[in-house]
């Protein structure tokens, strides 16, 4: 996206929540829908312009968020408040605008962020897959180890190449990450949620990585093959993705100090969702 | 459903939960997915006959299901474990069987049940318009007064006529109603639940319950219309019915224990579900 040079325009950025479930994602397919084309329709049609939004992280079909960052510019006859209550009135249940706030004219939600985080959820309880919850968790609904699933989160902390933990064929920016924290927790009686932070992430690493972490956990894989698969040791394979339904997209940083604050507190990452 | 007298036959109780935001209710339509219409493709197809269930209540459009009963027959070769394993490996997410037993050829989920419970959600906060919530709940977002919601439940217990709760030109079987218990709760910290149980209810009735005790709760009619409409006061109306997405059909009583028990307990009546 351009910088906004003409004074008449004005660059907003929304937060944004969806249900990614009966979605193909977020970015634009030419015969899907997706969120960013549900959006940008909107926008398109409250703008009277043609209007195409950025996302700070590029959610997969079935993967969901409680903080997506997007920015789009508009004319300045729109105020933010205005702009939110209208794309609410209009968006499908499925996704809601949380806020809407005036950005400066070289503010991007993708490049302008520091770090990304994402909580995955991973049911022990049957009551997992429940129709309320299964898509919005994975219902393996088998017992975990959380002292291994802890000891393998602490591991993946720091710079690392998650070469192993990604979709092959992609790394144009090359393969290195800086996970700024990363943990298990108790989630609701239910099971495990694993919150991560990271400068940014590769295509399905999330998933990879819970994918691995889970398998060790179940004692089904050495636990130091998490240890392996990120010094790229030959012959050790990544386990499969864990499933979409399970993966948010929480939150965006563009501020050192909210980043330091939520990666090193002991205090669950919330989701605004039970 | 006539009674099983086929030697080979057997008679299924389910118990099913389900997700009503992409049904038309429970009850087979013509040319529409309703949830019984989902479920009898499937026993058809297992049972290899054509096969119609029979369900405790039925549920409007949009309105969720945490503990429905189903009967229905299928031929005595199958087991209840196998076809509860059998129909979930078929059906959809939004719909789940959560036990299969084997019942006496006279039980009907509908005509032996002794009572119904319904639970019904009043977002107040804010959160209960994310997309996680708000078809799960009805997002009001606006603040409720305890202590009137209370007392208007406290009013409502007993029997009485409640032909002014209920969708006009369908009172059949009579307008009177045994309410064994109703009360309000705290949900979540995100607003409220009502928690209903009785012999019947007439169609909308839990709906219509609770448009006119929340328009009560929010001060905008008078406390006293509770009892008025109650009483078939001339010239009092009932509020709007709350819209369907908030009702969850909880459970169905087969014993009055376990009725007792529930509709006298102190303790809140959980749904599997945060």
């Amino acid at each position: 996206m351009a910088a906004v040079t003409d004074p008449a325009q004005r660059r907003f950025v929304l937060t944004l929540q969806y249900d990614g479930s009966e979605f193909h994602g977020w970015q634009h397919q030419p015969d899907a829908v997706t969120v960013q084309s549900t959006l940008d329709d909107i926008l398109s049609r409250l703008f009277d312009h043609p209007t195409r939004s950025a996302a700070a992280g590029r959610t997969d079909r079935g993967v969901h968020a409680t903080g997506q960052v997007v920015t789009c510019d508009g004319p300045g006859r729109w105020t933010p408040a205005e702009l939110g209550r209208a794309a609410n009135a209009l968006l499908p249940d499925s996704v809601r605008v949380s806020s809407v706030r005036d950005a400066p004219a070289d503010f991007h939600a993708r490049f302008s962020a520091l770090a990304r985080a994402y909580v995955y959820r991973v049911g022990v309880d049957p009551a997992a897959r429940s129709p309320f919850l299964n898509r919005y968790c994975w219902p393996l609904c088998e017992p975990l180890d959380a002292a291994i699933l802890e000891r393998a989160a602490a591991r993946i902390v720091g710079e690392h190449s998650f070469a192993a933990f990604a979709k092959t064929g992609q790394a144009r920016r090359g393969d290195r990450c800086r996970v700024h924290g990363a943990r298990w927790r108790r989630w609701n009686g239910l099971g495990f949620r694993f919150e991560v932070w990271a400068d940014r992430f590769l295509h399905h690493m999330v998933r990879y990585l819970v994918g691995t972490m889970v398998a060790v956990a179940r004692s089904v894989r050495p636990e130091a093959d998490v240890g392996a698969l990120l010094a790229g040791a030959p012959r050790v394979v990544t386990s499969p993705p864990a499933p979409p339904g399970g993966l948010f997209l929480a939150r965006v940083y563009y501020e050192v100090e909210e980043l330091e604050h939520d990666a090193g507190s002991e205090r669950e990452l919330r989701l605004p969702i039970p």
